[in-house]
Order: structure tokens, then sequence, then C-alpha cells
């Protein structure tokens, strides 16, 4: 099959608005669906080669792929069988969301029972990273198909792989996220015992960046934790959906996280404090007895 | 107070051989004491400028600084009192262990009794580090007797930092390593997680380091966990005796660190499976039901 050329994008929203944009610069010829079609048409009155189309079944029409961006599983069910309807027998359709790895297993075999091939290709990186095009990308499902999709995929992403069979994308970042939010909850441990011995904060992170302490969430979130500034870049009801997520993955297949279980605990104390739509670095405010 | 220039190390264990090795490199004058006379004559031996002698007191009595860097708190007061007979009124010790931070003060305001003057300098960074002279030293008490000090800590380590008064070099190593005792924990979990999926666990280690996931622990530990060779570069039983020391440090501040309290029971129970003199990497084998 030949590489993709021409691309439905489904959901302009906070990713997939600079996503799209970095696939009209790719020079794929594109077509956008939006729920709120003014959010559209400003795409498409900023980019070059780009059509807005009424209905997810009019952009996959004019598509050799259909990419979904959109918010949890229901919405992620609602635009791919929608578009579906628009789309030719070995058709693809890829879905960028994160959602569970069972949900989109299942999402993959119902839609091959219309004989409708599907990736599952979510994303890290927040929206800078999604501007630049410089997201990482990975994706589970047939492998001739992500060789199909890959230039695409290369237009968003710089480290773009194929991990493995469909749901494998999903399940690699749960995992991801999983690890972040326990990493999180330690950093916050660190900061506020480093703050409660008068430790000074600023070397304590530079020892422990140096040391085996390190992670990228003391990189992106100890001055964040430091200065309580938790206007989000990832909400914490997010995370803690994510975790929840892991846990519920790993304990179908016979294993039970119990750092990830009170991790989880912490999270979902942190949510009920009225934390949900802050930045899950939010943590930080029902850690080691800093609770309200 | 002159810059050190002549320095007494008591201990030429795994770590102080090639501490005190590039002490000599240095330039100072080295005078070393060690329990087994044996390795401090081969040492001698094997560097220019250096004198063994029969006692701490007696290595004490020819130095500016005496170094301590023995396994535990008894060996840091052993040595330490013993040396403090040979020094004279404002000497000024330097203890280089890894301690808790309470124990360390103690001996601080015992030594002080005796006009001896008190630095606490543990280090991180394991054997190669130690050779390189590319160890991090974090250094609690007077900002003037660090400076005195400040040249020789750099002949054994990159990053040298004064952190705060007595006490804050234990605690911000402390709370480094808790963070790296949780942090190995949740990769633990993700790897378990991995395997059971069926994932492929070098894109999964691909993606995890270019994510939110990414950790020192990622970097030094996931292969060792993939591998289930846990020779020890750092023994479990030392890793949860610090977690312990942590979790009592913020005890004593009126902090309850929930996180850390569960990883050292996931540590204690690999030591009571008889992992406590493997690499704390073996935590892995308590982890995700791969418990035996």
């Amino acid at each position: 099959m030949a590489a993709v050329k021409r691309v439905a994008f489904l959901g302009l929203g906070i990713m997939g608005n600079p996503m799209a944009a970095n696939i009209a610069r790719g020079g794929f010829e594109l077509t956008v669906w939006n729920r709120t079609r003014e959010r559209a048409d400003e795409f498409a009155s900023a980019h070059e080669r780009v059509t807005v189309a009424d209905t997810p079944a009019e952009a996959a029409s004019n598509a050799d792929a259909v990419i979904s961006m959109v918010p949890d599983t229901p919405e992620v069910e609602e635009v791919l069988f929608a578009a579906a309807d628009g789309m030719s027998d070995g058709g693809l359709a890829v879905d960028m969301s994160t959602i569970a790895p069972t949900a989109s297993r299942s999402i993959g075999e119902r839609l091959a029972e219309r004989g409708i091939r599907f990736l599952d290709a979510p994303v890290t990186g927040s929206r800078p990273k999604a501007e630049d095009g410089t997201l990482t990308i990975m994706v589970g499902g047939d492998e001739a198909d992500f060789e199909r999709v890959r230039p695409v995929f290369e237009s968003m992403g710089r480290l773009v792989l194929h991990v493995g069979p469909s749901g494998h994308g999903e399940m690699i970042k749960l995992i991801n996220n999983t690890l972040s939010a326990i990493n999180a909850a330690a950093l916050a441990e660190a900061l506020a015992t480093g703050q409660a011995a008068g430790a000074d904060t600023d070397k304590l992170r530079q020892v422990v960046a140096a040391g085996s302490g390190g992670s990228a969430m003391l990189e992106l979130k100890a001055q964040v934790m430091l200065d309580g500034d938790f206007e989000p870049l990832f909400k914490l009801e997010h995370m803690l959906k994510d975790v929840r997520h892991c846990i519920a993955e790993a304990e179908a297949l016979g294993l039970e996280l119990r750092v990830a279980k009170l991790v989880e605990s912490i999270y979902a104390e942190a949510a009920a404090n009225g934390l949900a739509e802050r930045d899950f670095a939010a943590v930080a405010d029902v850690i080691g007895g800093n609770s309200p």
C-alpha cells in the first residue's frame, strides 16, 4: 500500500490544533473536522491546502487516513464510527487520543468488522512539543500500516516508534504517565522534607539532578511545586484517570501495582480537595502533612 | 584560616580508597589510616607523598583536616573521637560517610565540646565516580570551614556544594536516596507491567526516557532489572537504611511520607526474601506479583 498523502484530522483542541498544523506544513492534503465548526474555519484560514468538512464521514471520504485527537473513549468511538461511514474498505483509522488499551483494542476490533484498519498512536509531550513538532508518538497495530502513516507522524513528532500490536501504544503511554505520577509524588515528599528541614531547595535540586534521584519530574515540576503555581498543563484528574487505567490493565494481567495504588489514592485525595482541574503537580498540596 | 594543605584520611574502603587517591593526586600532603593496616601500606606504595599512621590520632596530628569515610555511625564516632586525641584546638573534622543527620549533628556537637570544628560531607556517585573524581559532594556546617576544605573536595568531586548548617549534607543525601528508592520501585512496576502486557521493553524504555516518566533510575537500573543481574553497586540493605532514616527525620519534623513508607515496606520485604546483600534494584523481584 502507498504512503498516506491525504489526511482527515478530527478534533482541533489544545493538542489537535498544533498537531494538524504540522501535518498541513508537512505538505499533506488535509481535511479537518471539529465539533465547533468555527475552530475548523479559523484553522483552514490560517493554513494552506486545508479543507473543512461538515461531518467526520465527509472528512474521511477525501482521505487515505483518518486521525482522531479527542478527549476520551466515548468521543473516540463517536468520531471514528461516524468517520467509518465515509471510508472505503481497507481504509485506515488512527487514534492519537489517550484512552485505555482495552478500549482501544475493542475499537480496533469493531472497525475491523467494517473492513477498516486501525492504529493506536498516543503522544507524550504537552502543547509546546505539539507546536514544535517534537512529540513522542508510540504506535500500536500492524507494522505495514504504521509505515504508511509514518511520514504523517514524523511531521508531528521527533521520536516516532512502532511499539507492538494494537493497544500497545496506549499501554506504553499509561506506563509512562503512571511513572510520572509516582515520581511527582515522590518529588513532592522530597521537597516537603527539605523545606521542613530548612534546607536550601535550590541546592537540593542541584544535588538530586546530578545524582541518582534525578527525574524528568524534577526538571518539569520542582519549581512549580515550590511556587505553588498549579496552572494546568496536564490536569490532575487526567493523570488520576491514567493511573487508574494502568492499575486496571495490570490487574487484568495478574499484577498488583502497590506503589501505583497508593499514589492513586493520594491523587484521588487531591482531587477530592478541589485540585482535580489544577495541574497534577498540585498533588504536592496533600503530601507530607501540607494537607489543609 | 588558611586553606587545608595536609589531610588525614581515615578509612580506605571501596569508596575511601579512590577518594584518597584523588586527594594524593591533587597535591595534598596525605596521611592515611585504615583498620586493616595492609591496605594502608598498599595505598602508600601506590601513591606519592603518602604517610601511613598507626592510629587515627597519629594521622590527625599531622593534618590540617581529618576526613572519615567509614560504614556507619558507630565507626564514624570511633574514628573521629580517636582522631580528636591527636587534633589541636580549632582542628577540623570532616565526615564523608552516609549516616543519619541527627547522628551527624550530635557528633558535631560533641566534637565542638573538645574544640574541634566539624563538617558533614556525604557523597553521591558510586565507585566509578569516586575513581574519576566526579562525585557530588554536599556539605553541611560552617561556610568558612567549607571554604578551607573546598580544594580538597574539588580533588574528589565535580559538583561540590555547601548546602547549609550541620547535618544538611546528610539530610540532602537521604532525600536523594529516598527519591532513588521510590523511583526504582516505580520503574520495577512499570517494567513488570510492560513485560506482562508483552510490550517491547526496549521501546518502552526509549519512550519513557524521552518523556515525562524518565529518571536517573531508568538509565541506571532498567537493564539490570530486565537482566535480573543484581551484583551489588549499592546494597539493598543500605538503601533500606537510608529510606528509614529519611522517614524518621521527616517524622521528627512532623511530616508523614506515605510513599516513602510504602516503599520502605517493599524493600524490607525484599530484604526478608534474602535480597539484602544484592543491589537495591533487586526490589524488582518483589514487585507486581513476581514475588517468589
